[in-house]
């Protein structure tokens, strides 16, 4: 299965931050890959860098104009692709959002991004609620999507840091982890930090893959953006990447130029990798229930 | 603070091997380190290759001869052991058990290893009961150990595949994680299947390391062991090694060559990284349900 992930930088304008995606797409489906993830918020620059409430006209529904549009493209080119939506559930009531469109240009599925992230220049707690738990059905919130390429595992950005996400969407039968993101330097950080952070994003999101002998795909933005006057914006770092299930980097990103990754999967399941690594067997869930709970103290 | 880790091969003679460790436990001692980490099983062979009755001969009680002779180089040297002890706790019942000396010579605690692998080679499941859970008390079985260095998330060798493992060490305190291991590779394996195994072995154990903003530490065995006739035995692959909290490499050994690596840690906790990368914050304790189920189906 030849999966792709796309990269790029974004400007004010929404319609041209959307014809940078398609190119990408066309290009991915030009040679012939199945699936294409694109980063987060694709659409416009990253607005949670302050909190505004007039960002929120940038938000609408799912299935609405960026889903309908994104259809459209993996019906006529007919591959699946994961995009990213900033969504108007209700009045006052928005997600950061993934969405899953078919070969046949159907709505396969959505994911609303579970854990929220707020910190200087990343106000998401502003903009985003979390995404429903439904303990009680027992479903968990990380439902994976079933579509033509079987189930994928799919997340978004913040996330990427939380291995119980990873794992309830293994459990649950995901073929393969996706992160739509949105992650950057603090221009002022030094060369050092900077590539610590770099490394422990990648590796952590390898680490995933490995305890669930799953391929993931990431996908992030590229380029500056200016923040508030009070800021440094951020200098989002692409290095987007597609890993093998033991974690094997298959393609990456440069930090800073758009364009789309490829990578040829081992078709079929994980089940050739999970009879040599067999963790699933062995997980202590006798022992796990403090993992229910926010602090041993 | 300056913790070191130990990687030695064995051979059949446990007193020689004592010896070995003790060479090394020296070595780290002179050169200031205040902890010291061992391979897991350092007193014998890896018995675990084939299914033996006779080897339960190895097993002896905690605390017992090992423990006791740990203790006092621990108490001489004045710094923190941690080692590997194939325990006996009663008749037809045994562990495979990491001891933790502190620097007075007593045994600060031990943890017994909770997640059990049973593989060609690695017939753990014949030798070892798992760790008790215990969670009508609280407990989990994954407690961390109270030393004068801080609370030490003690792990064993397959623990280091499960995120659950580290989380539930970290969710309880712990300082740093803490790997002893005994894991190699099939002689005819591919070179690239090797360089994956061993990739994803460092990798998982990062991550686990940086998704709880945490040091980690792995001691793993080197050199040859021989094994039934039918099997091709197993090359322990070395490359124990220390890397900070955010998954950077500061000391790594190489696949065959005993020695004591040393790194000097940031003193204090780890406070400084999660105010920048609050994970704990945001864990969505509300749909982790799932997380102990065996799978979703």
């Amino acid at each position: 299965m030849r999966v792709s992930v796309v990269q790029h930088g974004n400007d004010a304008d929404p319609q041209r931050n959307l014809e940078r995606s398609e190119h990408w797409i066309r290009e991915a489906a030009a040679r012939q890959a199945q699936l294409v993830l694109l980063p987060e918020l694709h659409r416009s620059l990253y607005f949670c860098q302050q909190e505004d409430t007039a960002a929120f006209d940038l938000a609408e529904p799912v299935p609405g104009p960026t889903t309908e549009w994104l259809a459209s493209l993996a019906g006529e080119l007919g591959l699946v692709i994961v995009g990213s939506v900033f969504e108007k559930r209700a009045e006052g009531l928005y997600h950061n959002t993934a969405v899953v469109l078919d070969r046949d240009g159907s709505l396969a599925g959505c994911y609303r991004k579970m854990h929220i992230p707020e910190d200087p220049g990343f106000h998401e707690k502003f903009y985003f609620t979390p995404g429903d738990a439904f303990t009680s059905s027992g479903r968990s919130g990380f439902e994976p999507v079933e579509t033509s390429l079987g189930r994928l595992g799919v997340l978004v950005c913040w996330d990427q840091w939380y291995p119980e996400a990873a794992r309830l969407m293994a459990l649950a039968g995901a073929r393969m982890l996706l992160y739509p993101a949105a992650i950057g330097w603090e221009p002022g950080d030094a060369a050092d930090e900077k590539t610590r952070q770099l490394e422990a994003w990648m590796t952590v999101q390898r680490g995933h893959g490995i305890a669930n002998t799953l391929p993931v795909l990431v996908a992030n933005r590229t380029g500056f953006e200016a923040g508030p006057a009070y800021s440094d914006g951020i200098d989002f770092w692409g290095n987007s990447f597609i890993a093998g299930p033991q974690g094997e980097i298959l393609a990456r990103g440069a930090d800073a130029e758009d364009g789309v990754l490829l990578a040829d999967l081992e078709p079929g399941s994980p089940e050739r990798l999970r009879r040599i690594w067999p963790f699933f067997r062995d997980r202590r869930i006798d022992a796990y229930e403090g993992l229910r709970k926010r602090y041993h103290d």
